[in-house]
């Protein structure tokens, strides 16, 4: 996974500074937030697919970039004052914090914009390429992690708290989605089979369901200082989560279920041992 | 013009209309600004090149719905409180202002989303379909539009008003470059020669340099009424337009001339009479 993470930072940093501009601000928001310290876990799922499917990884670099682009542009726009209005990202100021409101908008428009440039840079058949930008869209979309952020929105109204399946809903949108792309993509890459195409689909959304589980856990129980953000904010806000929903205990098991299901499922993919440890370290992680 | 009007409003309707969403707000505010009475110059401008090249217009319908929907969600950005500010767009409510601000964002995110999903739909050979996404997120991006909303906001500055060379800058990726991408998709999806994609390019240029000056002239000089918006809010922001640079005559002279070098490259479209209507109208309306 080193090795992904150093080609993934190299290839960002060239399509960031493919274009020199006056004026350069939202250039640089976007480069900003961009390099604020994500885990990179999104491409790396791109490049590991690909791999896994007997591709090489590096002609999945432009889709991997593409993944990490709207992962970026997402929390720009979630951080906003008319969003959930978080000053603080990863510990350093959100975008619209160190730059202005208007930069912030501008510059994740501008990575969301700049993700399908990247696809379309894939030195791949462009029957794929095409298959990706169709795939990416719908999943990113207002059916996808777009409408995911809707219903959180909705979340917050104390009339129309969600019940758990309408929150299982949400979190398939809000988080599932976009870790189905990094998936897919990746299998898109290589020219795997429809069947390796539903698996990867269906690993990411057993994944993300224990990824948003945990995250709800992490807000209780983490040390801030790990964190990069005060804990205690979705009780706070009087957010319901799989916690509130479930308890500690019950969520803790829910994540479980939901790893394990993810595991199983890698067992159709021979050579998938570093992504079932990365599955695991994600149950197991403490911020 | 008419045939094409109704034929894109069909399939910007069948593709909002495709996904019954449960909650849908952000469905209807993306519906709402889409048939908020637009002139659909641009998707015209797809399916007219896509003609004048041989092609056939219904081939090049999801480039043009793709162009029509950039179009839509650049607009509901550009209102938004920490952009413009605008409470009304074409006499109507503006987007945050009929829903709210959180689904004015989205609504503009999923439109930016939704019209590579429309790119991506279209039934042509794929490599045209990858040069098409290529050459349309390069054109709405950083380096493009968005690039032109930023310099458009820095113009606001009192310390760094624009002079006329920046203006001009400001023009061509502001206004020009959604111009440039709506004639070249339609040259794309023809299949048309590299020639064409230039001299479809250039036209736009020609076409959105005087379509802007027109703009600039009708903020000091139009009836309110069929403006749908108030006169004169240039002056009062205190913007810099190419009236406050040439004066009003300086200014008109200038638009003619961007309108004679845009006709003129409509001689080498054989067949481009009604396009050259469109052109002389866009010179000479009074909204």
């Amino acid at each position: 996974m080193q090795e992904y993470l150093a080609a993934i930072d190299a290839a960002l940093e060239q399509i960031l500074s493919r274009n020199p501009l006056t004026p350069h601000r939202v250039l640089d928001a976007m480069h900003y937030s961009v390099f604020a310290g994500g885990k990179r876990i999104r491409p790396c799922l791109t490049l590991a697919f690909c791999q896994l499917c007997g591709g090489d990884p590096t002609t999945a670099l432009p889709f991997a970039c593409g993944i990490e682009l709207v992962q970026t542009y997402s929390l720009i726009h979630d951080d906003l004052p008319c969003m959930d209005d978080d000053d603080f990202r990863r510990g350093k100021p959100s975008c619209h914090k160190q730059f202005d409101e208007a930069t912030a908008l501008l510059a994740g428009d501008a990575l969301l914009t700049m993700a399908f440039e990247s696809l379309s840079q894939a030195e791949l058949p462009p029957e794929r390429v095409v298959k990706a930008v169709e795939i990416f869209s719908r999943l990113i979309g207002v059916v996808g992690m777009i409408g995911g952020q809707e219903m959180d929105l909705e979340a917050e109204n104390p009339d129309t708290r969600p019940d758990l399946d309408t929150l299982r809903t949400l979190c398939a949108r809000k988080t599932c989605a976009l870790l189905q792309a990094s998936c897919q993509l990746g299998v898109l890459a290589a020219g795997g089979t429809e069947e390796q195409l539903s698996a990867a689909g269906e690993y990411a959304y057993q994944l993300g369901m224990a990824f948003q589980i945990v995250d709800d856990i992490l807000d209780v129980t983490a040390d801030p200082e790990k964190l990069g953000k005060p804990v205690g904010s979705d009780a706070a806000n009087g957010k319901v989560t799989h916690v509130t929903l479930l308890g500690l205990e019950g969520a803790s098991q829910e994540a479980d279920r939901y790893t394990a299901r993810a595991l199983s499922l890698l067992e159709r993919f021979p050579g998938s041992e570093p992504l079932k440890e990365l599955t695991r370290n994600l149950l197991h992680r403490d911020y």
